[in-house]
C-alpha cells in the first residue's frame, strides 16, 4: 500500500495533520463557535426560494465577480462602503489566503500575536510566506507599543490583527490598530469574524478605513448570521485591494447558490441576527459564573470564553467530553475554550465545569 | 485615489490583468464551454429538495471531509474506486490549486505541454512555483517520445496533462499518459475535465490509477452535467494523494450546499447526462461542416471545437461578436474555439462562420 511518505510530498508538510477540530457525535457542541440556532423557518423558506431561482441556469457559470452580493455586504456593513470596496469567497479563510497571494507569497513575510487564530500560519504557509510569531502579553493583552516594537523589528509584507481576539475572546484598543498602521510596512489585515458579537462601545476597524488603504476588515458570516454551512467571508478595503486581490481569486471562484443563498441571509438579517443578543447573554454568564467560582476568564467580546483549567488542560477538556460537552483544546496551556450556545448548552456546561474546574483549583 | 501601484502587491503581479473570458450579454454564448442546456425541471424539484433539508442546520459548519460525496462520485467514476480515492472542492481549479500546494509550491517546478488549459501556469505561479511551458507539435499533437524528452530535460515535480486537451480539443493517445508516467520523477495530473465527451473507444485515465499512486485524474461536473453554477471538481488518485490533499485544503472549504446539490445531481445523472450526445452530435457537426467548407478544424473529444480564422484571430472574433455570436479567442494566433452549444446556436454560429470564414479563405 502507498502511504504518504512514498509522495513526492513537499517538504515542509512531512509529518504535519490536516487543520480541524475532532468532528465528534456529541450532545453538546461547543467546539468550534458555531451559532448554536438553527436557521428560523421563514428565513429557510426565503433561502429556499432564492436557491431554487437559480437552479435551472446551473449550467452557466456564476457571476465571477459576485456584483450583487457585495453590493449587498456593504449595504449591510455600511460606513459608506459600495461593492467595489467589498470582496467575498468561501468563507473569511479564503478571503485571507487570496490576500496572502496578493501581498505575501514566497519570499515574503506575514506576523500575527499569538495567540490568535490558528489558521493564519496556516494559510500563510499555505502560499509560501514565512510566518513570524510574535506574542501578546502574558494576560493575552497587546499595547500600542509591543506591536510597533515588533513591526519595526520584522518589517512584515502582511500583519494580521485578531479583534475580539480567538481564541482569547477580547477586542483589540483601537489605538493598537492605528498604531500598526502608522508602523507597518505592508498590508494590515484586522480579522474581525466575531465582530457582531463585541461588548457595547467596542469600536470596528471598519471606521479606520478612509485614508488607510493598506486596511483590510475580513469578516464571516458563519458566526452571527449562523450561515457557516453556507461558506462565506468577506472583506472592506480600498478597491484598489480588491483589484489586487483579482488577480489571484480562482475563476468562479463563488457558485451560483452560495451567492443566492447568501444574499437571502443577508436579506433576512433582522431575523438572523437576532440570535446575536442572546448568545451575547449566555456568554456573559459563562463570564461571571465561572469567575463567581474563582476561575480566572478572559474578557469576551465574541461568541466564546477562554478560561483557565489549571495546568493540565488536555485532562479537562476530556473530563468534559466525558460528560458529553465538547468543548475546544487550542493548545494553550491551561486554558480551554467553550463556545457560548443556547441557555440548555450553558448550563450542562457550567454544571460540568463545577466539578471539573472545582477539583482542579482544589489540586 | 489609491491604484493597485501604490499598495505593495508581489512584483510578479505588477501589469497583470485578472483571468476571464468577457462576461458579455450576447444572443449566443459559445465561450466558456458551458453545457448550453438548462437543467430540467425535475432535476431542479431533486436538488431544490436536497438543498432545503440543509438550511435548517446552516448554523453548523459542514463536513469537512464531505464523505457522502466523495462516495458519490466514486460511484460514477467506477473503476473501483471508493471514497478514500476521491477528493472534491469549488471546481477542478480549487482540486488543482491543493494538489499544486501539496507537491509543489515555491521552489519547484510544474510543467505543461501548450496549447492547453491556461489556468495550469497561472495555478501554478499563485502558489510560488516555476512554471515551465513545453510545447505540442506544431499540428498540437503530443507524442510519448516528445513528452518523455521534455520530463527527461526538465525534471519537473508536477506535470499536467489535458485529455482531450482544451482549447484544442483532441484526447491524448494512452501511450502518451504512461510514458509520463513511466519518466515523471514527481505527480502527473491528467486533467480530464471533458472526459465524456470524447469520442468511442477513447479511454479514461482512471483505468491507469491501480499500480501508479503518482496519477491524479481530475474531473469537473461544469460540462458533461451542465453545473458550472453549482462550482464542483473532483479528483480520482491513490488514497495517499488524498491525505496529502487534506494537508493543504482550507477546513471546511466545500459549503453544505455545494454538498447537497452537487450529491442530488449525481442522483439524476441520467437526466443530466443526456444532454452530452446531443452536444456531441453539434460538435461533429460543426467539426463536419467546417471541414466541408475548407476550414482547417482539430479533432475534438470535448464539446467545444478549434478552427482556423486565417492570420487574425482578433478580426475574426470581433466579426463574430458583430453578428451575435461570442466564442473564445484563446490567444492562438490563427485559431479560435467554439463551445459546442443546442442546434439552434450551432446554426447560427456557422451561419456566421459562413460568412467570415469565407472572406478569410478568399483574403
Amino acid at each position: 500500500m502507498t502511504t504518504l511518505d512514498d509522495l513526492p510530498l513537499r517538504d515542509d508538510l512531512r509529518g504535519k495533520s490536516a487543520y480541524g477540530a475532532p468532528q465528534l457525535d456529541v450532545a453538546v457542541r461547543l467546539n468550534t463557535n458555531e451559532n448554536s440556532y438553527p436557521v428560523p423557518d421563514a428565513v429557510v423558506d426565503a433561502i429556499a426560494k432564492a436557491v431554487q431561482a437559480e437552479l435551472r441556469d446551473l449550467n452557466r457559470y456564476p457571476d465571477r465577480d459576485a456584483v450583487a452580493l457585495r453590493t449587498d455586504l456593504a449595504d449591510y456593513l455600511g460606513h459608506g462602503l459600495t461593492a467595489a470596496g467589498v470582496w467575498a469567497a468561501n468563507g473569511s479563510n479564503e478571503v485571507q489566503q487570496q490576500l496572502l497571494q496578493a501581498f505575501a507569497g514566497p519570499g515574503r513575510t506575514a506576523l500575527g500575536f499569538g495567540p490568535s487564530y490558528s489558521m493564519h500560519p496556516l494559510l500563510a504557509a499555505g502560499v509560501g510566506s514565512r510566518w513570524i510569531g510574535a506574542l501578546r502579553g502574558p494576560d493575552f493583552g497587546l499595547t500600542p507599543a509591543a506591536a510597533v516594537a515588533e513591526i519595526e523589528e520584522h518589517r512584515p509584507d502582511v500583519v494580521f490583527l485578531c479583534s475580539p481576539n480567538n481564541p482569547t475572546g477580547t477586542a483589540l484598543d483601537p489605538e493598537v490598530i492605528t498604531a500598526v498602521l502608522d508602523t507597518a510596512p505592508g498590508m494590515v489585515i484586522v480579522d474581525e469574524a466575531y465582530a457582531e458579537f463585541a461588548r457595547p462601545g467596542t469600536p470596528t476597524a471598519l471606521a479606520l478605513l478612509p485614508g488607510h488603504p493598506r486596511l483590510v476588515v475580513t469578516r464571516t458570516m458563519s458566526k452571527a448570521f449562523g450561515f457557516a454551512g453556507g461558506r462565506l467571508g468577506y472583506l472592506a478595503a480600498d478597491p484598489a485591494v480588491i483589484e489586487a486581490v483579482q488577480l489571484v481569486r480562482l475563476p468562479y471562484h463563488l457558485s451560483s447558490l452560495t451567492q443566492a443563498a447568501a444574499r437571502a441571509a443577508l436579506a433576512q438579517r433582522d431575523a438572523l441576527l437576532a440570535t446575536v443578543d442572546a448568545i451575547k447573554e449566555q456568554r456573559d454568564r459563562i463570564v461571571t459564573t465561572l469567575r463567581e467560582r474563582g476561575t480566572a476568564v478572559a474578557d469576551s467580546d465574541a461568541n466564546f470564553v477562554l478560561f483557565a483549567t489549571g495546568p493540565d488542560q488536555k485532562a479537562a477538556w476530556q473530563a468534559f467530553l466525558d460528560r458529553g460537552v465538547l468543548i475546544r483544546d487550542v493548545g494553550l496551556p491551561g486554558w480551554l475554550r467553550v463556545t457560548a450556545g443556547d441557555p440548555v448548552e450553558t448550563t450542562a456546561f457550567l454544571s460540568a465545569a463545577a466539578s471539573i474546574l472545582a477539583e482542579e483549583i482544589q489540586s
